[in-house]
């Protein structure tokens, strides 16, 4: 596992991701992240290092943002270069006003090796917090 | 001026906007940025129309962002694809660790449309918006 940048390997972790979040990635995020990936939190200044931290915050996210039945989530813009993709969103999460991003950086096999996510406005932000924090006491 | 791709012209546009940072771009933000430009703030929801205000706001966030003499702003990753450049930073403000993105749509002529800024973590954010308000009332 490099660094080196292999033209299209960042394409398939993208339209790896997109099955995930649409439930139809089998092995699911097991299978997408590298052992040693890093999640950067929109709040927290502290980088969570490993898979299962980083898949328990990328699952309770994914269901915070997508909003539930009727939920307005949407991806706005995506841009790919390189290893790393940076995916632009939209969502609304308890009538409040959600834009993101997810800065995803892969290795040269293909996994996920970097996550960072960053949100707007301060509104949203503290929206997400909210329901980010009882999700993951409820769930650990 | 359309939303059409033009290979390359992105690359243009990053390289002036860093030119402009380093002071060394005649013309300034003014020769860079469309009349119908759109600023969206890490703070607020409010997008910020035109070139006036959006001058405005990037001329403080630079500053606020800069740091200052011996300030630690940095670029740390730069995605470019199609019309759409991501520039992730890190820099500190007060002691406090600041990390971003600045999200930059442009047109096939080589202005800036959109200027989209997130950040990260919650008191980073904090931190930038308590500078930026105080740099915004003094300068109008």
């Amino acid at each position: 596992m490099t660094d080196d940048v292999i033209d299209g390997v960042i394409d398939g972790v993208i339209a790896r991701w997109h099955r995930y979040l649409g439930g139809e990635l089998p092995g699911g995020l097991d299978d997408l992240l590298a052992d040693d990936v890093v999640f950067y939190s929109p709040v927290v200044y502290t980088p969570q290092r490993g898979k299962p931290v980083t898949k328990q915050y990328l699952e309770a996210a994914s269901q915070t943002l997508a909003g539930g039945a009727g939920g307005t989530f949407r991806y706005t813009k995506q841009v790919l270069a390189g290893n790393t993709a940076v995916l632009e969103f939209e969502t609304s999460l308890e009538g409040r006003y959600v834009n993101g991003v997810d800065v995803i950086r892969c290795d040269a096999d293909g996994r996920i090796v970097e996550f960072r996510v960053m949100l707007r406005p301060l509104q949203g932000i503290q929206a997400v917090h909210e329901q980010m924090g009882r999700r993951l006491a409820a769930g650990g």
